[in-house]
């Protein structure tokens, strides 16, 4: 055989050998993913991520895959002819937009993640909030607009998870993919936003890591005039960082999530960026890391 | 304590004793009922089946509910300015109505069920065909119309049954609830009449009974100027009546469901009348029963 | 098919139905029943007292029986040409009267009731409290009559319950039927007072209910010159009733029992009236319950 | 320390180490024993006996206890004024007998024997073929005495075998002792040899070895003035043996329930001379054995 | 983060991709791998070997190693003043080199092995055939040498293979490294041809593949002038290549180890070259695979 | 039959009925022997010690087997012309001193051991500490010798015991045999007192006994003219004597294994004369007991 073919074949296999010890330490542990931002929209993207997952799976890591779906819902609402609200980044859920919601996440978003994880060859099941009761929520109180109060309907806040049969699913080799819809105190739909999905599922499954995808490369400190990024950042600086301003909008929900999680017990946060091919690879599987970790 | 009460209570216990050698028959048995008709529209019908299908999961019956939901497909089509089209009762599925389908079905009926089924104290978890792979399908056949060949799309016939998560979560004081959709050969999704899918899984679970949930009594015999209610039927016979037309439209593919069942080690298939409430206690737990029995 | 026969089919569904929260609320409980009195005697109670245990065992419960049997032991006596004895409502039992009552509980009474049972159709196991060392007991001491003490010989009060026979046997979907009899600290039988021995199974077995089936409604206040039945105790109001003889005779046993249960971790203790066809049925599945039930 | 302690010590140990092909040999295996004779009145026997057989279950095999007791049935019937009848050397059983069959070996021979497996520190359950319908049988016909046919009543032959519950019992550490009734089509009790249930639980285990103990030292060849003792005799010889009345009285059921064992897949059956302390002890663990070797 | 790092990262992730589908293919197999030569010898060849054997491990393979010792073996030989002798290429085994073997072979290079895995962050446990009879043997008729026969003295062939303790062990985390080493008729050692080993135990244990590593880059074609590299052989077309000589000396057994695997349930045999770092997860993770593979 | 030969049984099984009590204590608990001296010799008293051994585990005990073998090291070592070492009576190991002692323990004594076990019929599994890292040492402080400090080279001590495999060996009917190796930090081998591994392995598996067989009865007292032999002796009071030289030489190591042992929850520690045949069976066995024991 020529010998550049068995060099490239023998640096292929050392990154093999490199994985081992993350291997080795992340065998048998829950990893939840936040899936999300242009890692569901690009193929190729999509691709990376969903192999990336089954990949976990088949080496001895037990992934759990949470989504949303803002974009496709506001394109099915506007198909019948009804208008998206936000108020604070918060989509205003009346019954109507709740039916929506659920049909997209669950009938449209969580399908195509179903099918693409089976693909590649993994065994997925899509779940929403409502089965078995595995996220339950209450209302969120109103939010405050200039003043006022303004109430958001059917969104609520996870108050209880039931990870029974997400252990028996991910104990039995399939990978669960679950929707961010939560049953309320009555049985009716709550619309929850997907970070604090994933927050929560981490925490209750006392999870080893918990990753947010998102557009950006992680977390940036915009104090100076160029910004700077930030590979890591402790928990109590977090909470300052949000309530200065230094973190905000859509990253606000993706830092609380991992609040949350590094504050009950999860070992560590990531917020990668999904726009890098098999970024949750390379977190996972390299010393060095990509994003920004966020710890206790 | 008076008397007119007591004889009350003691009239009430003698149902549960009656109602014990069916239990003592069926313990840890499958049943597939095929839920729809009138039974999944009105409220109180609503309530009959899944507190009956609650209670056979108590009693330690491993009940599966299968659903379809044309009605709300064709309503959320119109709602999207998409004509449903049809052709020999079935449903001209293009990708635009594929997508719909599933979103219906997932997003919105099967949600319902589940929710319900939680409502009522049960633990469900709603699955379509995609979930683990579960139903394999192929596409049917062109349809013959006129002489002329039309295909159906994205329509599909049951090649491969993977009862395997079926199992698993029966085994786990789950109650799965079943969309009519399966996986295609590419991955893709394939529509399927919902009593086809009830018939495969009763089949591949070798179920104890399938039974069928629909807006008559059972079958009719319309020969004579009176029709007369059939209440068993052997598969020899039932094929016989398929062929010559005494059953015809909408009975056929539930007439066929029951005999696939029965050819292939399902002990009894029945058809009920949705519209009664607790049809499915009534059958299961009186010696008479109800509808129409198909045996080999 | 005509209407008054579905509606009657209807009104047994319903029952059933009504059923079912108390079936989920029961599974996989320890339900200890103390079988005496007319129901052990009269053909029909103890049809339908036996088919109530088979029912609860098929539902999920785990029900343990327990008797005595003091008619049947007096009467062999009496052909053996030996008189009974009692003081103070307890058997004077020398060593031949032991064998007596040995023979009479295990090869009479306890074969009787697992006949009942595997008649109809659960499968039942007789246990005495020598099998596997199940009850533990030593002598009670000798009783004061007019201010002399009488050695009741062999009665003996239980000091220990080895409860994993009992575990393995419910566990295997057989039924427990145990007579009253422990062995004392050098081997030897000793006759316990059943009402006791069902007390003491439940406190061990933690036991969701124990339900003392007797001859009379339940407890009686007998202070007005009309006797006023008492649906609901607290043990701290039975105990005083008992010392201030309000309860007496030989409900003071069956009161006893129910006192050391639910002080010991037992939810709930009920006198039942045997003689009510079911009443064990009623007094589970109903909500307003029969008999008189003592609570902590 | 002195010497002779020493040797005596040594001697004792090599006893030990000579037990261990038949302990290796042995393990997991089933061991049915009939116990019967003056091994069941003899205190010194007894206790030779039962120590046998705990030692027997501690060291890894699985011993089952049968036994009858027809004595003491004997005994009670005179007490009680009433006759005993036999017929070709079977207990003619009325309803009456029947009822005292059962209530002197399960209330009292078979509460003997689990006090005393107890006492010598074993983990006794007693059962009769009632308990859990372990042995299902039917009446024997009518006996033939001078060309007319006697009816002997409740006497039955075995059926049907139900190991479960005894299996359930030997793998959680106790030893079962089952008396020798039966129970009929209709429920009823029938009395049964209990050298014939001992072949029967023998066949239905697979045991490894039946062991009849009797009063003899085995079985004896007769034709010879001087008696000669027969330490192994063939199937096929042992039923000429009986055809030819070499073999009589009460050694036909004994001979008859090895024959049934042998000629069913049970290794080898012996019928011991339950005089001689430890006689099963003996058996099993040299080499030359005791008493006679049944084998195909 | 700058461009280049990212994309090397990338293309360290896509490797770990493209490795999917083999550890897919592979989760719960056993590999049975043939330890020696270079590959034993070169501390960076050794590395590589025993990495790639612990991250089987850990991604869902089961392998085993089988190691021989020849030079080892030899040195001692030499050191202790004994002269190795060979006849056809085997090793005359006297008592006295016996020793020396399985001192050499358990007591040295098989702790080499252990240590190193144990490094690599495995969990080894050594084993020759004779812990609880792993391997045992019958000894080798003599050689034909010059038409005389040579006694080899204490070498063996392999007549059994007690497969529950690799069993045991391999389901429990462990890498089982086993020494050619058997037992034979006697309890006596006898000395195996590694090669061998390694053939029986894959197919004792129906192995995934067999792999033999050696220190050529598999079987070469030598007829014509120009050696030419066969990458896949016909178990048939080898064993003619073995009786015309085209293969000869020590490839033989190894090619005779792949015979007897394939030839017996065995899916694949591959011959793979030592001394290529990482040889060994080339072969399994990429498709076109290094070395010789022999199939039948 | 004789009665002689009757006698001569009787009395063997009332031997087997003396070990009872003994059996049903010791049933599933872990033994520790270390095995050593002339029991390791003689070879006579290797089949008493082995026997002992095989018969311990088919009775339900667990034993583990610890061996050093120092005189073989020293034949060795002089063969391959290197002089023994010794300070303080612990030998100065130097690297190929280290390899010597590793070739000799695991590839001759331990396999010595195995083949022993094996032939009697038990299934050893040998084991050194290196094995699934069982035995984790550091080096020993150098020892004083006339003030000077002398470094022993790869002597350790151990500071960690993995239990895990020697719990799923002694759980699937194996016996581990291993020898007194553990690894070093470093993964180096380090050579170690096996009295030491002994009371470390019991010690970590809460043992219900360790055993040291030794050469001589026990503990003797010297302080009066003529020695007195000690049965048993409390912790405090071994230390005393070990303090003020009254236990002396290779004595100290043995007492000191089992004052680690009984001062860490192991019930009892004995040391006994290996030269006794059967000693292990007549210290377990009897109510006397041999050697002397060690105790809190």
């Amino acid at each position: 055989m020529d010998t550049a073919y068995m060099n490239g074949l023998i640096a292929k296999a050392q990154v093999l050998v490199e994985a081992l010890p993350y291997i080795r330490a992340f065998s048998g542990k829950f990893f939840v993913v936040k899936y999300g931002g242009h890692a569901m929209i690009n193929e190729e993207l999509k691709a990376s991520v969903i192999l990336d997952i089954v990949l976990m799976k088949f080496i001895g890591i037990k992934p759990i895959l949470v989504h949303g779906g803002g974009n496709e819902i506001n394109e099915v609402m506007e198909r019948l002819g009804k208008k998206p609200r936000f108020v604070n980044g918060l989509r205003v859920t009346d019954q109507e937009t709740m039916e929506i919601v659920e049909m997209v996440l669950m009938g449209k978003v969580n399908r195509q993640i179903v099918s693409l994880v089976n693909r590649y060859g993994g065994k997925a099941v899509g779940l929403s909030g409502k089965d078995a009761n595995l996220l339950q929520a209450r209302r969120r109180p109103p939010e405050e607009v200039d003043g006022e109060k303004v109430d958001l309907g059917l969104v609520g806040e996870i108050t209880r998870v039931n990870t029974e049969l997400l252990h028996i699913i991910s104990d039995n080799s399939y990978i669960p993919v679950v929707s961010s819809i939560a049953v309320g105190p009555g049985g009716e739909s709550l619309n929850i936003n997907a970070d604090h999905v994933a927050g929560k599922l981490a925490t209750a499954l006392q999870a080893e890591k918990l990753i947010v995808l998102t557009d950006v490369e992680g977390i940036y400190d915009r104090r100076s005039s160029e910004e700077e990024f930030v590979s890591r950042i402790r928990a109590k600086e977090a909470r300052e960082w949000i309530a200065s301003g230094r973190i905000s909008g859509g990253m606000i929900p993706k830092v609380e999530a991992c609040l949350e999680a590094v504050s009950s017990g999860v070992s560590r946060a990531h917020i990668l960026d999904g726009r890098t091919p098999h970024s949750l690879l390379l977190e996972i599987f390299t010393d060095r890391g990509i994003g920004t970790m966020v710890t206790n």
